[in-house]
């Protein structure tokens, strides 16, 4: 694509990398079995066993709306509560989907400055109330990354699975990005996921440079019963599965999974790098994923806007910049000069 | 793919054809708005309201399951109840998808000795009950082709939208297969749709040849209201839209929709021909469109899977053979092969 | 109340008998604790667990439809499904209610000739399939008496309890008229229940002479788990709850609940008594409980509309009769022979 | 009852009142038709049109979590959300059951310092979104009096509703205490109901002095539309109607429902002008209904608890004292004596 076309406002504006796309079409060979009967579809859910190296159940639906809240759903009665941050993109951007799956398992939203859950959090919002009046938490989900690009450590990951063991809560792992995660940490998968207490992990595809698709993965086997039922009761079971479940081959035996990630993280620091000196414009968070969210005065913004940029402004005011595995590094350069003259501009 | 391999247990063994794949990856370009704002998006519902020749309100979700599902909850409320004939896939096949997503509404499912609805079954069911202790009929939906692989003549449908339109019922079109509908009549698919009364469509794309996808087609627009929110939060909005959208591109402006049918509805047909002069095997159901159903003695069913032919046969205890875009003539030609020899041994 | 106007079309007809109505008043008295934690509460489900012997959890509703569907909603998950009779209640007269507060488990209906299920036709519905496509079966609810005034007998109702032990199926009984179950095999509440292997039974208040409610009672304490929040969540939870459940002191402490039911049950057989030598007018169904179903001629019905007599002929055209706590003798025998002189009319 | 046992730690404490219970009791005679098709039924909603002097649609049901819940379920979609303070009762203490019943709205909680929704407020959480990734604004609910014993005022309403109607929205007003909002000000009905844009109010019966039993009154009938459906769905629907029903006539013909109010309004005023000139506790909110919320030091409460008074202490961390029909003068005024003498202690 032409460098002066790429836009940063989100990492769904990419398309489908190579590795997801060529296993794609390897797969679309012959006859397959549907529903995920084929050999595809078992490939796939082995590498993500042999990636997380564990015995964990594994399937594969179309849209993290639906990975998200179907897993919720699994965990939790209709008159239970989830408890996540007030920026969990479960609470703020599913439309009530969490809900909707559940049949009314309400959302208890705990405030937080930086987006990130705390122990304390958890605890106070779980322990608030015991009456039958108010829905019994009986969940806690967290999103690694955070929506303001923040990454859980595993000790943080640690101490939230450890509140959650003590008050009987599961924990859940909104993982659109999950990848990005890893690559921020230089962790193994397993290290903040099942060994830090993690009992669903919902691993994102689509920001990780797949078409469409994403995998949510039970690592205590017990909660997975009848998941399948539920995904297809759901309109998650796609008949030709072998087209949802091999682009993840391509990107697990490939290795693309951690280089796409690592290519938005690096991304994300070299434009924070660049417009580090620039006393005008401040990153809101620190970058440990591949976001940028940038406080900049309102006329940097406008001017920014004006030479074509898209990004939105939905977090704290400021401009959010995502990059994805397709990122241009001279376009990221592009958006450095771009921000740094319209700051020049208005200091004139 | 080797000629040997191919099965005609599923038109969802097949993969997905060139016109599709093509279009999906020529829309993998450059950065593309999220959601459905993006150009293939926009096009891929113009060229709907081109082939239908008005002014439909036109959504892309993931499967036939959340089509369906979706399209009867945006007409029903949890009270109300839904005529379907009694083989009818919402009924025998979708795991109570259709109550999930409408939080309730029963199916009525009126006897059918074909698979066909007809408009004095559907009048006997609505007018059965009219007390509260009864759900409220507010739908009919009918499948087209059925399950049976039968095909409504327009006259048909139009004699059942009358009986819709007399007892104040909507009527929806499961078209996971409507394509071949139109092949096997030769007319144009507004005259089996909404010039004959049919208020919303969910017209199939898998099973037309894509890897992944369905459209759901609102001719009233009043009923679209609030649609798209209805998709998002059922996990059916696709954050890489162009994935979904592009493909109905390759298949409708190519004219492949129509060729692929066509296609399978001759495979049908020519192995119905190809076996017609043999006595011990007749088909259930007349062929209309891309299904074979056929009685046949146990042991002749036992040699074709001796053979290695896979196949279902959950209905009537014939066996079900579908033909897709991909079916290979010769592997039909096999196919009729096998089963006149499997006769000519059980008659010696 | 005067003779002339007492109906028998239905026993919801019917007023609060003294017992109940007495106990309910003596409840009024002081400041109480509200949603059940007062001591007439605990009192009425002692006496519960008194009357059936064991260690029981019972929970107080408001009716039968949400005492019926809250207690299948605890034993499934929206994609499972319900085995009953195609003539049971949940079936025929909920308006979807099962449906609604499992958030779509479907029913799986049953033909049966005389409204009773066997453990032949559960069976058939319970292996016809174990595919992802279709609802997995989950729960078997049985009517006792039946909606066609049959009675269960111990040896069938364990052998239902047998099958559904085997196939891993939970067993709900919809007592709405339990009592008269019991009263007319003349057994033990037990021995009909969780000894015959019931592992939910909703016992009929508002039949059983009360002015409103019914008990939920759970035989195994582990599947009664958290039923309280679902009780309160499904608005079901009653705040001034004594008035609930003060009745149920005044049924079952002075021997209404068996007396109210043989009352009703000897007024129907009295009825078919008085007309037995009539042979024009034939019971539908043998007379267990407090229920006539009468084949009769058009005009002997048109008779007794003419005379002011009330009743429904939903099953098999016939007139259903139905006797409550109430019933006045006097007015069965008017009946009786009003029927007479209708059949010897048509005779002349 | 002996004045010494009678507590205010809330209204559903209290018993049934004497008009209601009558009225209950004269009902209970001879045979009437089931489910609301009986003269008592009829009465009481042509009470109620009576009394608001326009042309309601009204409906009976069991209890308050069912009334708001069915209500606003009858305004929503699933994808909808209801704007509600963060103190209304829907929020804090039902469970989840809207969403629940609506099968997934979700609920938008404006902070309040006082419990009340302000105009302000309901703008912005109406604007701040408006794309599908968050459900639609579709109902505003208000709660009057408030749960902090506050009365919005008519021009309150107005205020409200005028926004509504801007915006596009419904305006629901849970009156679980409404009687009492009209004991306050002293108006018509009407006046704060659908004079003032409310286009459907819950009225409360249990706080009033029955028994059980609530209404719901929809002034625009076309918002009506199978609401009979939809609460015999939710098992809201009583067969023996008219003890549903009657109570409310006894309330409302007698006047005793503004009695019944105005007495607990006033016992609320009696305690707090007994205890004005303590310094040590003062009213958390104007007593402008039945209750009154004390702010205390804690040994204050703790030597009140020692003599035996029951409260809640879960708003504000003071003590809630609520007023029934049934509150003796006599035990008011003990109140005031045990906190006069308990401050008294602390001060020595």
């Amino acid at each position: 694509m032409p460098i002066s076309t790429q836009q940063f406002a989100s990492d769904n504006y990419a398309g489908a990398c190579p590795e997801a796309l060529d296993a794609m079409l390897a797969a679309n060979s012959g006859s397959a079995t549907a529903y995920g009967e084929d050999e595809w579809t078992q490939r796939a859910a082995d590498n993500f066993r042999t990636l997380f190296g564990g015995d964990a159940e594994v399937f594969f639906v179309f849209n993290g709306t639906a990975a998200n809240s179907l897993a919720l759903a699994a965990l939790c009665q209709s008159y239970h509560s989830v408890i996540c941050s007030a920026a969990a993109h479960v609470e703020t951007d599913e439309c009530g989907a969490p809900e909707f799956f559940s049949n009314g398992s309400k959302l208890l939203a705990a405030p937080s400055a930086d987006g990130k859950l705390t122990p304390e959090a958890i605890r106070q919002l779980a322990t608030s109330r015991s009456d039958i009046h108010f829905p019994k938490p009986r969940v806690v989900t967290i999103t690694q990354p955070t929506e303001t690009g923040l990454v859980y450590t595993v000790d943080e990951v640690r101490a939230i699975s450890a509140v959650c063991r003590e008050l009987g809560l599961k924990l859940h792992m909104d993982g659109a990005r999950f990848a990005h995660a890893c690559a921020s940490l230089g962790c193994d998968p397993a290290e903040i996921s099942w060994k830090a207490g993690v009992d669903v992990l919902c691993f994102g595809g689509t920001k990780n440079g797949m078409a469409v698709g994403e995998a949510v993965i039970f690592f205590d086997r017990a909660l997975a019963q009848d998941f399948d039922y539920r995904c297809k009761q759901a309109g998650q079971l796609a008949s030709k599965m072998r087209f949802l479940s091999a682009p993840w081959i391509g990107l697990l035996e490939s290795g693309a999974w951690l280089r796409n990630a690592r290519h938005g993280n690096d991304c994300a620091r070299r434009l924070a790098a660049a417009i580090a000196d620039l006393p005008d414009v401040n990153p809101i968070f620190p970058v440990e994923a591949n976001a940028l969210f940038l406080s900049a005065p309102a006329p940097v913004l406008d001017a920014l806007r004006a030479r074509g940029w898209r990004f939105y402004t939905f977090i704290g005011g400021g401009a959010r910049f995502m990059f994805a595995w397709d990122a241009q590094v001279e376009r990221v350069d592009e958006l450095a000069r771009d921000i740094r003259e319209a700051c020049l501009a208005i200091a004139a």
